[in-house]
């Protein structure tokens, strides 16, 4: 049977399907479909053939069952559902055939997520960016996390570390160039720069002079991290927590999976006394002055809200699963999808 | 050993291995813990036995393995990684045996969460809350999931209908019991309003009267939706879409998992594109109008802002996981947690 009269044919039982029903519950609120019988089946085709008002349609099969499920006659109400099983599975091997449900995934969005079934197909690196509310614990997740699946854990000190230490290098390297052969070997500057007082004074210096092409220090290092981030997304898989690295990682087209974890205000400013000791005013300021700090920066370097979970793959909240049950969550998502 | 010396015998490990890994990587930037042993080592306690703190350690451990694994020589990183390794795994145990990860689980949230695991011990029934974002198929896969979960789906239509057949009911014993007796057998009464017209004229009379005891149309409704809500989520499994569901369990203290279905304004806007065959301009006011009737809905009658992190348990981007990964996801959710 070709799809088309397998549509009507589908249709015609929807219509019949819903005066039947109609008829055996005596329902109060009448037919689904009312009025023209051609009309209304013509409705039902364009529903089934169209992946984006086929939605409508199945509402309305909603409606029907629950219409069915209220006739009082036992043999009537088990022959009606009866036809209704047969309907529903139909209706499924047409959609089935017929595409599936209407798309609202993006093409471009889904290409860089890497949980998405076309993806996992491919090989790459399994790189989870972890975003968070202050004292949301979102941290201590992805710390978690990473030992877990047993990769590596990046944040913003081991980042600004790992700068650190290609300053230093690059340092030594320029540093060396501009010294005069003549002034000393160049293993006794090496000695003498690797020790960690004199590198200070070295790259102090050498920032003054021309480090940042005119940055400011903030957006250099942002620059920084971007380019860290990116190579390590090519060579290795990892967690990394905050400095809007989904964002970065978006930009340079890497797949990632992008998380964002928050709990309620309140439930934060309890953590916050906790961890800090202190009263719930100054807990509630910290909190502020925290969040405000995080809304600044991803918000200045992606121009994007920050926690809007537009922006992310997916936001948990620590408050309703805590830090383990994030984890879990997590891992459960990273099984293969069935 | 008792987990005082427990604990001080695993600082003294931390701190010396930091310098054992600081002398044979050569690094640039020194110890992860510098000055004083004593007070180091001190410090060190505080963060493994006050669990609000004891992030801290781990993300020092981190840098510390980080340092190790720069160690040129082989032989030498192999036996700091050993010894890293070794730390590692006693600070696991001793976190085991002295409390998770600090605690950012609210109980009164926590307990209302059908995941978490305390709550998957005890009988209870299914309920996903799913709120949506216009057009991001949010009710689709709310249909797929009960689908696919064999339980019922609920969504404001759906709803809406079960309020008017409560209504024709009650109705028809008002109106039975006004008329007086002589007026006609019950019977009569019962067939003429049973009919749609007549119930329509019998319901907005008795509306007039004194249906909603002072109330508008709309709390009206949300009272009846709340009586609705909860007492069939005493009775039986459902996935509920929209009516700001969630709220109206968690104030009756009735767990269940909350979910929010979102994709970015632009995804959205290509998908009622779609839906209605319009325009760029015209699906964007469309899509504005919506979400703003959806967000002041459920503010008003919550308190609360409507697809703010914050307030559900999690949050799925469908336009990064489609509406069938979304599905999956969720799926994947309800797994056990291992």
């Amino acid at each position: 049977m070709s799809d088309k009269n397998e549509a009507i044919r589908l249709a015609k039982r929807i219509y019949d399907l819903d005066e039947k029903a109609y008829r055996a519950s005596g329902s109060a609120l009448g037919h689904v479909y009312t009025g023209d019988r051609k009309a209304r089946i013509d409705e039902i085709i364009r529903c089934m053939e169209t992946p984006e008002v086929r939605f409508n349609l199945r509402q309305q099969l909603a409606l029907i069952g629950n219409m069915a499920h209220t006739i009082e006659d036992d043999d009537e109400r088990e022959k009606v559902l009866g036809e209704y099983e047969d309907v529903i599975k139909d209706f499924h091997e047409f959609i089935d055939k017929n595409g599936g449900p209407s798309g609202i995934m993006d093409p471009i969005i889904a290409s860089l997520n890497s949980l998405t079934l076309k993806n996992r197909m491919e090989k790459q690196h399994l790189i989870i960016c972890i975003s968070r509310s202050s004292a949301s614990g979102g941290s201590h997740v992805g710390l978690e996390l990473a030992e877990k699946l047993n990769i590596d854990y990046l944040d913003s000190r081991i980042i600004e570390n790992m700068i650190k230490k290609l300053e230093v290098t690059e340092d030594i390297e320029k540093a060396t160039s501009e010294i005069p052969e003549s002034e000393g070997s160049s293993a006794d500057i090496d000695e003498e720069i690797l020790s960690f007082e004199n590198t200070s004074k070295i790259r102090k210096f050498i920032h003054r002079k021309n480090r940042y092409h005119g940055l400011n220090y903030l957006d250099a290092s942002f620059f920084r991290m971007t380019e860290i981030i990116t190579a390590l997304a090519k060579e290795q898989d990892f967690v990394i927590v905050g400095r809007a690295a989904d964002r970065i990682l978006t930009n340079n087209r890497i797949p990632h999976i992008s998380i964002f974890i928050t709990a309620p205000f309140e439930s934060r400013i309890t953590r916050v006394q906790k961890i800090r000791g202190c009263d719930r005013r100054t807990a509630r300021k910290i909190l502020k002055a925290a969040d405000n700090i995080h809304a600044r920066y991803y918000n200045y370097y992606t121009g994007l809200k920050w926690g809007d979970a537009n922006n992310y793959d997916l936001c948990l909240n620590s408050a309703s699963y805590g830090i383990d049950g994030c984890v879990k969550l997590i891992m459960n998502l990273l099984e293969p999808v069935k």
